[in-house]
């Protein structure tokens, strides 16, 4: 069985996404989950570029990581300096690693346009660093920067590049596409003509800028890579990086080669949850193997089929990498559908029971009111509870008012008034708020908060309002979204009516009498 | 130029994308986009399955499209029937189409398990539609789903499905990677295996759940394919279709092949963000060659190098698909397509013109602050029209109260009042609505019709509403569009603020201002 390796650069190329700005402790916290997951190398930062990096290397330095080494990383030293006296190559030095990884330009475009060094320099610049940096008992890894692109501009000198990594005793040459642009084909061309050339191990960098980052890693592995450089979630700038989350279950389940293991992949999809956490961005729906729509089907046809077998429409099980099946309660389904999303949330209906029909009926109202389920399957939840009366009322609403003012010196103010009743007592509150919603959210859990202190941990974390088409001769519809979590999960509900303020009431009870039921049934 | 033919299949399998759900109108509205665009071929539903696509196809007869067929997709006929009695294909003869798509079984695993039907009967299904709606003078393209994964199973059995489509008439074979698992290398070697044997003319269709679909479509017609089918923006079930939006760049600027042309190209960008705005999703930032990140630069040795070579770290031109360079360090982004827009709307601006860095500047701040202006045009021209001084006020706000109201009987209650003054003199009135913002511009409207009569011949027409990623420590803002209009033309106005009732003024203000403008230029 080929063994590969797997090459994180998550917290050094995937920090260069729009949006993601990491502490120290945020790295340390995705260092630690990656060694947990198995992966080989973690690149943690290039303390040459910036103190925040400098500061990681100190921190992991006290760590005892059971999977994973910590690599730095840097570029080769500056043109007509000593690699010994270069302030970068110094850090790398400093950051008291065993592994760096140091790139290269091999692209002569780069070497006369942006360094404006000769072609000879550059190469001992590549020399010099690589032999200085064994020198210092280190393992050095040689990231050739846009190889593709220099191999299709100078192919000679692109190999000559490589060849002066090889001699000053680089461990592994990592071949990157570094702007994202070279198609499959190219990819598998060039790295069998490397191959032929150089005796070195070879890695493979890709960038998404094509869309074809996964894609050119795993043909690079086949055509005879032995280590992959990428990102968790495909998190790099511009487009991202090629996204460990594809690439490790391709190379594992469909070309059956070694990176971290059956049982490992089956953590997959949760790591790349946590670290879209710490990265405070939301995970893609439809991001590959680990997406909360990789496995969700909606077609009535698809579905259908799936029932008779799961290999009907899905390329591996969910189950081998951590994610699971969904049927998603749609309009273009039936019957079928409901009862299969019913099972999978663990209630037995079956298909002739009276309370499925009634289900079905009520569903089919709904859907016709413009209510939309799929995406609010806790909304779609407290339906099936509703049906087989497994739910209780948590308060009465006695009448809510929200009030939006603006006034001549521009200034907005948003305020709540609500009344509601939870066994007999009333509690009458107000609040304000960035927006109506804010604030009658933020008075209802006001008013709800002595009776049921467990909604403290939740809050709204998304909100999406679509407007419907309306039918001739009334008002438009509103069908608002709202994703709330708390420190266990996060659920989706859903509200429809022709006024906003009161779409968004009926998710927002929703929500949380989803929480307050989930949280009965954890302590039965 | 080899030319390659462009498939959409956005308004069928793009619609099973989880959270997804179009109206008539809604497909209406992307297919009169994806016509202007140059796409060839616009797949519009399965008129068998649902009738929401029966009502689209009664819908666009009456349209003349001037580059696009519309086609109608469909599966064979059932086992044991015959197609002329198949209500499915009947279906598609009533659709009043000239081109249609049916899907086929080509796995032996799906024939078996999924069909129940025996391998020869599945091929006289394949055979028997394909006559029939040859016969009624269709053009029929032959979807055989699955291919890939029953080709690795049977191969033999695969290519006799492909031969059966072939013998009885079908124009175009598209080889499907239905469940999207197929490698880009099977892809390649699979590919060149069927155009030995195979003489009809080969298409491909791809899905993402292995993160290849666009390396799998543009190989597969690198080695040989001439229909490419795929989604705007990728969207499809699970993890979704081939995205378009990156297969065309590639073809075209990569390949030197013809799908579109290079003018067209340079609306790609527009496009998915026009289709991501009516299927209320948002535009995936990172998204290839048409996100808002594609060209986004944030390392500072890539912006010091994108400085001295901008093919350091791009792998195409952003402009050559509409797309815009910004460098997330220091806003530098896009004067010519503001430029090139003010043209289009009759504006003679040049480069250096001080109004246009005024308005550069304007634009830059107000898109940081969440404002999109490609599907504002009319609030774009505003912003002009101020820059320029050919503005004017029409009233002046003193303040309004947006209030709403649930009693405990159910009922809701809308109510706006608000203080305006025209030339100096105040009108204060209030008016109840059907929601919050309905109530808001019934009153504003009441509070000028007596100053601006030609009012009463504008409507509000749609109303879209997204919610903006909210930063770490602030609120979400909300972005709000509306759609007005009157005898003569419709227009789009955007707002954006924490406050969904703010949001929604600015847009009711820009709309109500537009068409006073409007009103005076006509009249000179």
């Amino acid at each position: 069985m080929r063994k590969i390796s797997i090459y994180d650069t998550t917290l050094r190329d995937g920090a260069q996404t729009e949006g993601i700005s990491y502490s120290v402790n945020d790295k340390v916290l995705v260092a630690r989950k990656l060694d947990e997951l198995g992966v080989h190398f973690v690149e943690g930062g290039w303390p040459g570029s910036n103190p925040k990096d400098l500061e990681f290397f100190q921190k992991v330095k006290k760590i005892k990581f059971k999977n994973s080494k910590i690599v730095a990383f840097g570029s080769t030293r500056r043109k007509n300096k000593r690699a010994s006296q270069d302030p970068s190559v110094k850090a790398l030095v400093a950051a008291g690693v065993k592994y760096v990884t140091i790139f290269g330009k091999s692209w002569d475009l780069h070497v006369k346009d942006v360094l404006k060094a000769s072609l000879d320099e550059n190469l001992k610049m590549i020399a010099d660093t690589v032999k200085f940096l064994k020198s210092k008992k280190m393992t050095v890894f040689y990231d050739a920067e846009h190889f593709f692109d220099g191999y299709k501009n100078n192919p000679e000198y692109a190999l000559k590049t490589l060849k002066a990594a090889e001699a000053a005793g680089a461990s592994v040459i990592i071949l990157c596409d570094t702007n994202g642009g070279t198609l499959t084909s190219d990819v598998i061309k060039i790295v069998g003509e490397v191959k032929a050339n150089i005796n070195t191990e070879l890695g493979i960098h890709t960038h998404n800028d094509n869309a074809m980052a996964v894609a050119n890693s795993v043909a690079a592995v086949e055509a005879g890579c032995i280590q992959v450089q990428g990102t968790i979630n495909g998190y790099g700038e511009r487009c991202g990086n090629a996204d460990l989350c594809s690439i490790i279950p391709c190379l594992e389940l469909k070309l059956g080669m070694y990176c971290l293991g059956n049982k490992k992949l089956r953590e997959l999809t949760e790591v790349s949850r946590y670290v879209s956490e710490v990265s405070n961005m939301k995970q893609q729906d439809n991001q590959p193997f680990v997406g909360s729509s990789a496995f969700a089907h909606k077609a009535g046809v698809h579905i259908n089929a799936m029932l008779k077998t799961t290999r009907s429409y899905e390329q591996i099980s969910p189950e081998s990498v951590g994610n699971k099946r969904r049927f998603l309660a749609s309009e273009l389904a039936g019957k079928t559908s409901i009862l299969f999303k019913a099972k999978e949330l663990a209630y037995d209906l079956t298909k002739n029971d009276k309370n499925t029909k009634k289900l079905h009926k009520l569903i089919q109202k709904l859907e016709y009111e413009g209510y939309q389920f799929e995406a609010a399957e806790a909304s779609f939840e407290l339906l099936i509870k509703k049906t087989l009366k497994q739910y209780k009322k948590f308060f009465e609403l006695e009448g809510f008012r929200v009030m939006v003012e603006k006034r001549q010196d521009n200034k907005l103010i948003s305020e709540a008034t609500i009344k509601i009743n939870v066994n007999n007592t009333r509690e009458h509150t107000a609040s304000e708020g960035d927006g109506p919603v804010n604030a009658l959210d933020s008075a209802l859990r006001k008013a709800l908060q002595d009776f049921y202190p467990e909604l403290a941990t939740m809050h709204l974390s998304d909100f999406k309002v679509r407007v419907l088409d309306s039918k001739a001769g009334t008002a438009a519809k509103v069908r608002v979204f709202i994703e709330s979590q708390d420190e266990k999960s996060s659920w989706w509900t859903v509200g429809v009516s022709e006024n906003i303020i009161e779409a968004s009431w009926q998710a927002l009870v929703d929500s949380i009498e989803y929480k307050l039921l989930k949280e009965r049934e954890r302590k039965k």
